[in-house]
């Protein structure tokens, strides 16, 4: 299907879930919607379950599959490693995958600790200076009405940043007999809410403002302690159910249910942050408003289409948050798609992120968010829970930074 | 990629454009999200403009292409026409793939007069005697939220229907120098915004009450009687641009631009309707609203996650509109996505069509809406055509359907 | 409380429920939030029920009481007739106080039956020659949102205009064993949903487009065509409770519980409208939805200090919906008020009313809405009874006017 | 205007700008809607101007003005002394009148400091035990949907709470020319926007969760640090104008702009709070969200009409925030006021104080919010600043309650 102009990078996916299947449907539209300058192959799914990788192989159309993700390493045909497995796995394969001279394609969080992440970024950078790329998925930048506030952000239409606020509230473990699957184990998640949407909120406030968090105050709270061993996460939900007789057995929750924080920007903005699975009734509220000394922008995932648009420069008796339906062709992404107020859904954005890595590999160039960028949110993570586990002390993150000697 | 138990059905598609691109994700969507008991093949899209249809063969993965329609109807390796073209060829596409022992799916509105839709009907009754099936594609019927309030209505949560009110409100003619393109052209498209949008909020009327309209008085109105000439419509816009020279050059619009019209159902509830191409800053508001006896329910596409719900039953002090995010496993067509509160969008429908078509295929059933459903909205523009030209005055649904002799 | 250059004016108000409680608030209002260049003395209060008439003078500071609305024309200490009884009573009341060299604000619907109200508005043409004001009631017209709204399209902000759609949404009629009071007897009431809500909406449509409704295509309905007799209205609620024993009788409703029509305006609009009292979860929407070549508003009264505009010369990316909370000294009649942010609630909009026609006394002018204004709307509710009689057929506006000779 | 029946309090109000106006319509409305057992006498306005204070007096009916506050202790007709002056008056005045044997209603924050407040309390206990009694003014409480969303919490219906995050928006300051009224000066106002409004948002998150904060990590800022002298506050607005040349001086600005603070509450939940006058285009945006384990409500004072109610005992597909329309006459004060879907305003609140007021003077109990529970909140401002002083670090409400040596 490629063009002569047109390189075709062979795609190694690990793992295929629910991650996988948003990843396998952005590798395949990359090309149908888009022009990406550069054709992805769908060479192989990888997961030690080989029934279940073959399902999303046959689902998606992956010509092979690997029960050992190394063996895609070895393979000449697959260029690019997209990881897609819990946050424990990632630094490995990540590491191993850049010295074998693949590029990367990792989900968030980029790691499960500072550490990793750190040598992440080292095994990225050495790779980078022989042209091997690498990105992480913070996905939630491509979605229109994000991408579009970071513009209107950089072309300075909100002036000076004053106030942050980003909420991302679930509410699925608020169902006390929700099963303790691997997202509620430290081990294999590394942290709970904070690390898994959490890490979005605060890449998603930074990405906007173009701005970092200089230090944060926090509290974290575990409501429900322990839950029923067993559970086998669903494809299509992120609680599952606990399995039969175990059920009974309960079995101890390891990480944070909700993690909420103070914060100060770069730029002297004050930000307020929380990541929750306990906001009853709201089931993927990811809000994000920003206000500036010229304008304001404000979101809500669950009406994604949509950005709220404040210009304080309007004469006060016509000024008010604009709703602007992000479905016109001047929108990022957009036109690609379909006819205005034809609305997006969840998965667009993993196309938008597919094209964009795709592009940043035909074109030579670095993608972003790279892994410095997961790093750097990775230490908010870490600064928020040193907070923490100091009753709601101050924890600057360049203290972080400064202990970790990196950059 | 089919199964032993599997039957494969192969697709041959008339019409590469903006409906040709959404089913094309249809067709391969509905076997990698959906469990559909039948896998579709992507045979051959056809199309006048070979390059056009080798395009979207290319995109989407379609086999072969060819320029004339009638080549699919010789192919054994093609079971089903999906019928994507403008409406003035749908009759004889339709009628020949039947008569061709093809099974059809054809877009909205089915036809572009009532007698070309009674001979689609016969057509279809012909076929499906010998197990030949037949549909019109109504997809907003398969959005989530709308399958939902058809749910409640048909459990009897609304009780007795007493007020419809369905708008369909876009404006992408507002700017007069738009271009005269097929979808302004009596001779193609029929009429204007009333088949084009007015066609679905009839159908969704119907669909959701489970009533039928009675009769109309409507006003019709063209806002902008000359456009540029020589537009072509480009594939993610509804309105196109208006080609070099030729934009200079004026021709006559000759269909409506915008249609109203007050409506009795079958069961007495009273009715307001309203197509328009010239609803400022509305850019595709489908809005249903169902008021009965014990509850409502109200929607707008340019949120269609989302149901608002009315339940008269609550005791007063905590009644109100429910705003139900449609997100839910329990919810029709949602449990094959993502996780609740990851909103879908406007093309997912168009995969529910085709998992439901590809189902009664494999089970031999008639799928819903038929062609006969078709020709009833048919009627219902009929008469609003009708009533228009004479003034406004009341144009009986069964009058038409009495002068047409048929059922 | 009147200073030497403030002229007072004495005000008798016939009737003392609803409508009387809420021009009590306004005419003790209006020298307290504004600075009306007239002061109102609250005179007296008329009521044929002398212990509930003098509740209302007891609660809102009326000087006397009067069971015989006649008495108050005989009395010098009275300038202003303020008529805030059921429809049946104003010709005769409005034509006798101007007569008798009374100001009059009188309640909408301005009367019963056209011929009724070309003699008010005759009595009022022949006052006005003496210096006699009059005025009727449509308050929403002083709605902060409505006249910001009328601002924007006579300051040519929404270009020329393409749509109106009015909807005026209660549902306290919804449940069958809600009374027969007298807002359900064509007698007293003149008609239901149509005279009572109807004629607001029309006005609202007339007033915020400037311009005028030229003929309708409608159908009405009762839905319940009996109801338990002998209820009496409560002064807080619409429906009122029936009285004791004869709950178990029913008598007939004779009005409409809904009205739906279809419109076109002088200018080429095309309009929609609906009055339902059946919209079961609408309290009291009142929706107005106005789409001009330029730019729309649309408001919703239960959300009233908001309004909704959209300016079509903003660029694609920008443009939507403004919420503009309506709330800034800068918004009609606002400053006299509270800070920004601060909402006003049903009853203010009676204060602008009375402001306004204060200052219209004190200055010698005609104040809006006049009688004609209110002759006008009931030429447009004759037209909706008389199309509905037909079945929907047009009629024309013109022709009313005509066959009454009037104008 | 009393009956026998009801005995008669004449009041003294000390201030008669914004908070003197919103109090003088509140005793005057407090027995025409409502039927108060006492009834107010509306006996003096007390302000330093002495012809601001009489056109205070003149527009709401106060019979006489005084200049001096301390001649409404000695005057007999005078049983309630209401104080609506800026802070730093509060401790002096309430405590002198409470001595007098006056009952006292005083505006919010209770006092500027904790040590205040501490005194404040002592003499409100001491001046209970002879049957006088003191509130303070967290109006807020006296919306319905506030008093509607403490009635779920208190019959148990959000379960145990687990979240709370209360948002007090506004940009009145985000101009930099916005002159340096006394709200901007700590010797006067104690805070800024923490104490102005954080106050109200802390009282009502305590108010309807029935829980208190145990402790704060905060941070403010000033983001304007200079601002023109002489600017004089309007009545009507919460800015003002910078006075002539004066405009061209600048003065510190010795107050918060903005304070943020995550919170844990006696229960366990996470709260976290943000008060700001630099949120550009939220103009009075009182945000509270609340989430329990078996439900949630959310309100925002910009639509102070709705309360959305979320019932986590309803099935999965019909779950969602319910949007109640609180002007039910079930709800709470609503009877008293306008029929269904007439909605209220900001004033309103304040005639419900007065009146909830009025009636434990008759009935000789304690109104509340009483001074201790000014104090709590207090307390809790004061430990925002303790916090925020010390770079963000934890500060426990009970520490500042043990320094204190209260309770």
């Amino acid at each position: 299907m490629s063009t002569p102009s047109t390189p075709t990078f062979g795609i190694g996916m690990v793992g295929y879930a629910f991650m996988g299947r948003a990843h396998s449907q952005a590798w395949r539209n990359a090309r149908s919607f888009f022009d990406a300058p550069a054709t992805p192959h769908l060479a192989a799914v990888a997961g030690r379950n080989e029934a279940a990788a073959a399902e999303t192989a046959r689902r998606f159309g992956w010509e092979s599959v690997e029960t050992d993700w190394r063996r895609l390493l070895d393979r000449d045909d697959i260029d690019v490693i997209d990881i897609c497995t819990p946050g424990d796995t990632h630094a490995e394969i990540a590491t191993a995958a850049l010295q074998a001279g693949k590029h990367v394609l990792c989900e968030k969080p980029l790691a499960n600790s500072v550490a990793e992440a750190e040598l992440m970024v080292e095994a990225a950078n050495t790779a980078q200076a022989q042209g091997i790329q690498s990105m992480v998925g913070f996905t939630y930048r491509r979605v229109p009405a994000i991408a579009y506030a970071r513009n209107l952000v950089a072309e300075g239409r909100l002036g000076r940043i004053l106030h942050v606020r980003g909420h991302y509230l679930q509410d699925w473990l608020t169902d006390p007999t929700s099963p303790l699957t691997w997202r509620l184990q430290k081990e294999r998640a590394g942290s709970g809410a904070l690390g898994d949407i959490g890490a979005h909120i605060v890449d998603l406030a930074q990405f906007v403002t173009g701005e970092q968090l200089v230090g944060v105050a926090a509290r974290t709270e575990t409501f429900v302690r322990e839950r029923p061993l067993g559970g086998t996460p669903s494809v299509t939900s992120l609680g599952g159910t606990a399995a039969g007789d175990s059920a009974t057995q309960l079995g101890p929750v390891t990480v944070d249910d909700a993690a909420i924080f103070v914060s100060q920007l770069t730029g002297g903005a004050l930000a307020v942050f929380e990541a929750t699975r306990f906001a009853t009734g709201r089931k993927n509220a990811i809000r994000l408003e920003v206000n500036g000394t010229r304008g304001s922008v404000a979101f809500d995932f669950e009406d994604m289409n949509v950005l709220h648009v404040y210009d304080a420069d309007a004469p006060t008796r016509d000024a008010g948050f604009t709703r602007v339906l992000v479905t016109e062709e001047t929108h990022p992404y957009v036109a690609a798609w379909w006819p205005p107020g034809h609305v997006l859904g969840y998965e667009h954005s993993f196309t938008h992120q597919a094209v964009d890595f795709l592009t940043a590999l035909a074109e030579g160039t670095a993608p972003r968010p790279g892994f410095a960028d997961g790093l750097q949110v990775q230490r908010v993570l870490s600064a928020v829970e040193d907070s923490a586990g100091r009753s709601g002390s101050w924890s600057s993150i360049a203290d972080v930074s400064a202990q970790a000697g990196v950059r």
